[in-house]
């Protein structure tokens, strides 16, 4: 068995690469959003030109980046969402509906802090963990039936 | 032509009211999450049994929330969500994850304070209005071809 | 806001006319699987001539059964599905898989001794109850939003 | 022509390696459910913490096993679903209803003495077998056109 | 509960009008092809204008039948196809493909000097009868649970 | 039977009224864009403010019209699509695209001269006509079985 | 480019080996039912154990053939049709029906003779050929845009 | 990450080539219609047979292009549709269609002088390119996230 994952949400600390370093040597193929945060806002401006409104500028990088994420969550067995300390994070809630109504297996991985806030979006996860290490427990784990 | 519309998201002011009331001479069935905010957070343990862990209590009414959210949404023609000032609302952006997963038209609801963070919202949307009046004349022009 | 919801399950107790009878003043329609075990059993042979065969006399008669489960289940908002003490009722848990491959709100209803047994099940639900009262206080809540 | 085959339901004796190694010239990939029973008892504890009550205990195990069995059987051609003599074996019928409602090709392995009990998950299959050389026999037949 | 029928195949006896007679106590609404052998082979040619080639102007009235047809099948829970004693029928068997790809309840009606030549249709059925009362029947038991 | 109709395309001759006057005694209930050319272009800006850049002028009002036209499409039996003589009318090519993508019975009307250049959207569609009157006649056909 | 193809229909002639062998320059993979006629016939009862009744004799063998040309159809971007001078061939009309329903590509082919008779099938189809060559000059002509 | 792009519409300037060229080193598998004019429009009479009526001359050879563009926007991640400066084009608006109704990621192409015309095939697509260097810049941002 080979699963495709995809990492979604939070991109200011190392949780994907803990994932990525702790399951290589798993049958996994991982795909993300594009993670270099000022690249990710302006892409849309510096490809298809400059806009003086900043609603429009951000709304020609967010659909420049939606290929992309569409692309990873269609294609997806299981898809991650990690929410982290700062910011809202708005899409990151945004990718497990879609993960949710496209059938995906859902992770949440949080903090406790978050629980309560959180708790529509977990109802429709099959797993909630709060620590990057607890993901490739279950990827292992669902490949392999070895536990830790 | 008739329209069903879901109103997702925030329950601490009236915008559903200004919505309803302001688009009633019009062939539109509304339909919302419960808005009792107790009610909502523990319907689950009132009816299916007390938790002694506030996860589980969550989960438990969450889930029954979904019963009534997935035939919302699910069944309508549009789908409004609206993010207000207060709480991290991920409910309300995975309900937009999932409206757009299911091909609904979006509009979303929100004040130009939240505009960077909901871009990923925002692009999946058709419509993006800050009043709820915007909302009701957008449903009046789709049902009627009138504008304000 | 109206639902469609499916009984499915065990047919030797009155389970579903404490639901039906409890649900009275909601606006529910209610379907189920004909509850005449006999008649659910010979309606193949009954109506299409006799077999041999008990293999092809079950065969016969659910099919025709299936008939009725597939369009109550796919018509449905909700799912009940009920264990009860006697037979292994694999039926009850088929159709529960059914349900839930189309993303149908599933609801079990069983006592206390089946639940490790049930696990698979349960974990596909949104909610797992005990007593039919306990079903109709979620659809009331579901509907009205008023708790116990 | 190549198949994928998922292996469901009773995990106590070697039907599995039976048609494994007897389908072992044939292009075919199978897959199943962790079948260590103490692990897939324990796995969602063991990764994501301990829980007082057994049903929340048996609910985290039973999601993370889904992660496995949901992409086993959406990937699947073919599923095979075994009955064996003990336990209820509710999952292995609700892994059918699963499979029927995608439009899988279903076939079902049990002895006579399930065969009321069974009619209708047998109803749903392409195939009623008593024995794992008759699987074998039907997957290369299928492949290759080949007659025992 | 009510049904919709659609009732395909044979034109040139009065199956339908017994199963339409025989159900009329019942909550169905049947659909059917047009039955007028004429109409229905050159309404293209009436409508849209002749042709010179007989080719074309089977296209032109087969697919303004097909409007008609896939409407009938696309909105039916159940689709009956009766098979004849004349002609080649392609069309009968070719509905009932399309309706058993679209997941509805096949019932095929017709004599037994057809068995061995429709037995891939029949296969896909859920129910095989000789005669236009016994499907009446089915849908009596359908519908209300009363046998024969 | 009933139909539900899309009238997609040209909205400078009276061809809608043409039809619905035609088919006033069927079963029938038509659909349409905003035909008012105005007010079609000027929604977006009317309703959600007004854009310097005329790029952005044009999509608000797009993305509001496609909340009717997504759901017209979406919800009917038949689309009928209307090439006229003026303008490039690619919106009305991109609706055949979406209507025969969802699988809807597309009808195309438009005079001989755009045979060649309408070739894709015609071998597209279930019928080709020059005259609205046509149209109508296939409606009634379909619906009733009579000819002109 | 490359591309899957099914071939259904008549088995008593060589014409897949003709289309096989005429593309075998082309980068296709090509998928047929089991054409051993007695195979085909007799596959159930040699496998799953005789049966008095041919009906069901008939039955058992029709549904493990469903479970190749199930799979064969599913994964096809292609599909011939061949009807030939022999037989109902209802199976091939089956298989045009079900390659319809779920948007595949289909060509038919067949002799003049059976033009009137098969108006409803040619009528969904993307080609319809008379013979083999015609058949590889389409697959040349899809695949590399070479004519003949 | 590798993703299928096809490249659809006009076929009178090197558009193709450039992205083609420009994306070289990317992990992309491009599709593309049959870019031979004469080819394109002769294929089906070529093939099939001649016809008196330019019409179906048309048609014959529209639906066997249909084998190829189908198969090329239901396989793609991404659609690229081009408007040139000659010509209706259509089948570029049409295929637009199929591609956002099939939920595929869209990019237009097409000079400032038909922003109006072309504004809701702009309004469902996530980019609105001018010049083929910008869709080689969005493809290699969406697979490497590197800007210009």
């Amino acid at each position: 068995m080979a699963l495709k994952v995809y990492l979604s949400g939070e991109i200011h600390t190392d949780w994907r690469d803990q994932i990525i370093n702790g399951a290589r040597d798993l049958d996994i193929s991982f795909d993300s959003p594009v993670t270099d945060h000022d690249a990710s806002d302006d892409c849309g401006v510096a490809i298809l030109g400059r806009e003086d409104s900043k609603f429009w500028h951000d709304r020609k990088g967010a659909q420049i980046n939606a290929i992309r994420t569409r692309r990873g969550i269609e294609q997806a067995d299981v898809v991650v969402v990690r929410f982290g300390e700062k910011y809202r994070q708005w899409n990151a809630a945004f990718d497990a509906g879609v993960a949710s109504a496209l059938g995906k297996s859902l992770i949440v991985l949080h903090g406790p802090e978050h629980q309560h806030a959180l708790k529509e979006v977990d109802a429709a996860a099959l797993a909630v963990a709060e620590h990057p290490e607890q993901v490739v427990q279950i990827l292992r784990y669902v490949l392999t039936g070895a536990l830790p």
